[in-house]
């Protein structure tokens, strides 16, 4: 946890920042383990050059002085913040603070505090700070995510083992947090899209029910070691619906040829342009509408994200999700999605799990 | 919600407001009964005094349109969202707009897009305008949060006969979240805290034995409809340690000072005051570190707060808890706590269980 601190610091002095601020939240569990309750109360990782300490609710003091050896500035309901962080920037010898990194994820409120107080300085959020630092994973971090890739690889082949025709789509997530829960992970999120449903790329889980001929997306999520695991599989009940065989065949090409386009030095762009331009020729771009990716480590969703217009330059170490998709409304929809981390030459896989299409049983 | 909507408007003209702008959450629940699914992509609902609309991923507008009819200025992980966003504000009238609101518990880079869009916009956050109309609860809240106290009056006393000396602070949580299951009601938190873990207001609960002479702090709530409890109250196990009765009296003459003072058109300090002078002149003022109270309506923690510095003044239909307390240190904690709405007449509590120590059989 130094390591990040120091590695932190490191990249202040190179861009010149004086003071980063984070909220309760990924960037502060990811840089100290740290996840204290995080409310309507101003509370702050402040770090500077000489000083790396917290903007404490009393209420919090004593819960989070189990986890942590650095200084607080406690303040209470009754005094209120102000005065405590006027005295942290004192300490920090950050008053004249002229570049400010803020933790994008903290609340308005919070980060209103840390502007209105330094009114000097100018604000830019932590994408060149700690979210660079975040997105280059170490060995550590690739082995629970390889865990948590198998724990999702499981969890799958006991939803398709299962399910059937007439189960609901929550029937299904059932079957899916079930076997989360019995690996000792905790069930995230689920996405059980049954036919038409297949097509809004974030359909909300619910009661409808399998039928013969559908397509079913299963995007799945559960979580071991503070870390999480994220994949989309294709399943159809019985028979493939008419003409899905050929878009599947178009999204497996565009994840392949994503996986070809990601190297170590490329932009992320170029990893969406690939993908993209696969999905596009066959003939159905405008039924891709959404990125490529998403980085992924302490949050599901982190940068790098592997957009149409990302100039973020790719480097070995990142982790992030390949995902194309086509939804054709009324019909169904696929999406095939894989994590990844980057290596020397090219993409690894983390599911051992393939993208073919699984036929279940009517 | 169309009133709510006209109300908010009704507030923006009198207070010079330009454009309110709510990201998802408990503002934007509350005036439009809307929930959509909050992450890194801007989604903004912008009020104007001639247009309510959002700013919309692309990837949610699909299931939000399910819910509302208001229009929509969509942008994909493509496009970006600020193109979209200067869109939307000459639909809202508002690219010139000087008094901006902002959601106070939005993410930093969603008000970030908003402030630097409008540089010349004097921000502020809801607390005069959103929040100011969420604070007066109308007659079917309060019906709504009725319901839920009395569930909780439930899951306490389920607790109560179920309880021993023996069993951890998590099995007794257990009880409680079984019996709002039961219920039908959503378990939305628990500190069961015993013997000196009490004295952590804030305690986690954890794998603590209890044990004959434990002073127990419960505090709990579950959600129904939208809206939950929020009660504590303390038992012991066998037999109150050195010193309880005294303490717990004194306490329960903060609840009661309390009570007496909350009238309309006083300031909420006054209720904290109350609280607090009988607390000190009983000699323990330095271990009652927390306010006096919260708002609770769509979030758990709302305005108005009752702390020793608040200037809000108190309207009838407000519901807030009264929950003075004592901790001392490597003994046992005692609070007392529960919601009232206030009426003309003074504060009507909503649980129907006394507030008096309940003994535990060893």
């Amino acid at each position: 946890m130094t390591d990040r601190l120091s590695a932190l610091r490191a990249l202040m002095v190179e861009q010149g920042v004086d003071l980063v601020a984070l909220g309760p939240g990924a960037h502060m569990a990811w840089l100290l383990d740290l996840h204290p309750h995080g409310d309507e109360r101003p509370l702050l990782l402040c770090v500077s050059a000489s000083y790396a300490g917290f903007l404490m609710p009393v209420l919090e003091a004593e819960s989070a002085r189990q986890h942590t050896d650095l200084p607080f500035h406690t303040w209470s309901d009754e005094d209120g913040a102000q005065a405590a962080f006027d005295a942290l920037l004192v300490d920090a010898g950050a008053q004249n603070a002229r570049s400010v990194v803020l933790d994008e994820t903290m609340r308005a409120d919070f980060a209103g505090l840390v502007q209105d107080t330094l009114l000097q300085a100018k604000r830019q959020f932590s994408v060149t700070t700690v979210g660079a630092l975040r997105m280059r994973k170490d060995d550590s971090e690739y082995r629970i995510l390889k865990q948590n890739a198998l724990t999702a690889d499981t969890a799958m082949r006991a939803a398709w083992g299962h399910m059937r025709a007439g189960m609901t789509e929550l029937e299904v997530a059932e079957l899916i947090r079930d076997s989360f829960k019995d690996q000792g992970a905790k069930p995230m999120f689920n996405i059980v899209g049954a036919g038409a449903n297949g097509a809004f790329p974030h359909h909300q889980t619910g009661q409808a029910v399998l039928k013969h001929g559908d397509a079913v997306v299963m995007d799945i999520g559960g979580g071991l070691g503070g870390y999480s695991s994220d994949m989309t599989r294709m399943a159809v009940i019985g028979q493939a619906p008419d003409g899905y065989m050929d878009v599947h065949a178009v999204v497996e090409a565009a994840v392949q040829a994503a996986l070809a386009a990601a190297k170590p030095g490329v932009k992320a762009h170029v990893v969406d342009d690939a993908a993209r331009g696969v999905i596009a020729d066959a003939g159905y771009g405008e039924y891709f509408m959404h990125r490529t990716g998403h980085g992924m480590g302490v949050e599901i969703h982190e940068p790098p994200y592997l957009t149409a217009t990302s100039q973020t330059v790719l480097e070995t170490g990142m982790v992030f999700s390949i995902e194309p998709g086509i939804y054709l409304p009324g019909r169904f929809g696929i999406r095939l999605e894989d994590i990844v981390i980057l290596r020397e030459d090219g993409p690894e896989v983390l599911s051992e799990l393939p993208r073919d299409l699984t036929v279940i049983n009517a």
